[in-house]
């Protein structure tokens, strides 16, 4: 959750929420230097790591839904790419080392002010383990996948439609939106 | 431009750049009540609107890139979804009624932290203008297309993946990066 917005970051005085000039929603503005401090929405990027017919999930050692099965993934830094960024949640949750594929779901999540993406990915190995946000990295198939342990909706989602697209025989970009819970 | 994080917005107190517990990568932490203040990269998100063998081009009136050609977009906001960003965005640069089509584009601008995103469009009337942040809307075949004064090198890139889809018969799906400049 972000800290409020209460002062100003650039020089300390107090803020108003006002509509700036030019603008259509308002913003916190600072007082004293007139600096606009804008709130946008995130990206929590991630991969689904295959290996023959199972893929990788990470059971979360922190909250939110510590305890519960995910994909590796987190926020996007500045400074990276999305398919780094991808690459490198991978491994910082997994340890994994994977070849990143195409990108397969981008689902908005606007209750939270995010956007979930997730790249279908191959391990190039089986040497993967626990991260520190991490307690467990297992290999599942489908019938083993924990769906009552899920921690995310938008994971769960990206799952369904992994499965469905693997009976299919043909895997495509699944862009969506996520309804209030 | 963001402002930079001089002080805590939420208590007013000094800020010092380390890297906090379970962290990976230094952030900004208030000297007094410990709340960590985030960067992460921004989606800007639009459309591509299309009328027969024409495309929509707003000319910019504000900076940067003040009076050259770019696609209607802008930034996402809290609370709302990336195809519901690219209907407000197109509305509010071009005051055009569009049906929006598929993600065309997602391109990630690492240099400047920032995910572009822009879907197909239809147009489905000829009722548009310019907003507030825009000088003029054309409607541009491609050989009309004013390449030289192309605002942004992700609009470019994206029209050029459009014109050679449309060539082709098929579009895809275009997820990528830029370069650095």
């Amino acid at each position: 959750m972000d800290p409020p917005i209460n002062y100003c970051s650039s020089c300390g005085a107090t803020v108003n929420l006002r509509v700036p000039m030019g603008d259509t929603l308002p913003r916190h503005v600072c007082n004293a230097c007139g600096s606009i401090h804008y709130r946008n929405p995130r990206l929590v990027v991630g991969s689904l790591p295959e290996w023959e017919d199972k893929i990788l999930l990470c059971r979360r050692a922190i909250e939110p839904r510590h305890g519960m099965w995910t994909l590796p993934a987190g926020f996007m830094e500045n400074g990276e790419t999305v398919a780094q960024a991808a690459l490198r949640e991978t491994r910082e949750e997994a340890n994994a080392n994977i070849a990143l594929g195409d990108m397969f779901t981008l689902i908005s999540v606007p209750h939270i002010n995010q956007v979930h993406v997730v790249y279908r990915a191959t391990l190039i190995d089986l040497d993967f383990s626990a991260g520190d946000e991490t307690l467990d990295v297992r290999l599942f198939t489908e019938e083993e996948i924990p769906w009552d342990e899920i921690a995310f909706r938008t994971i769960a989602l990206t799952l369904r439609h992994y499965f469905d697209d693997r009976r299919s025989g043909i895997f495509r970009f699944h862009p969506g939106d996520l309804p209030l819970p």
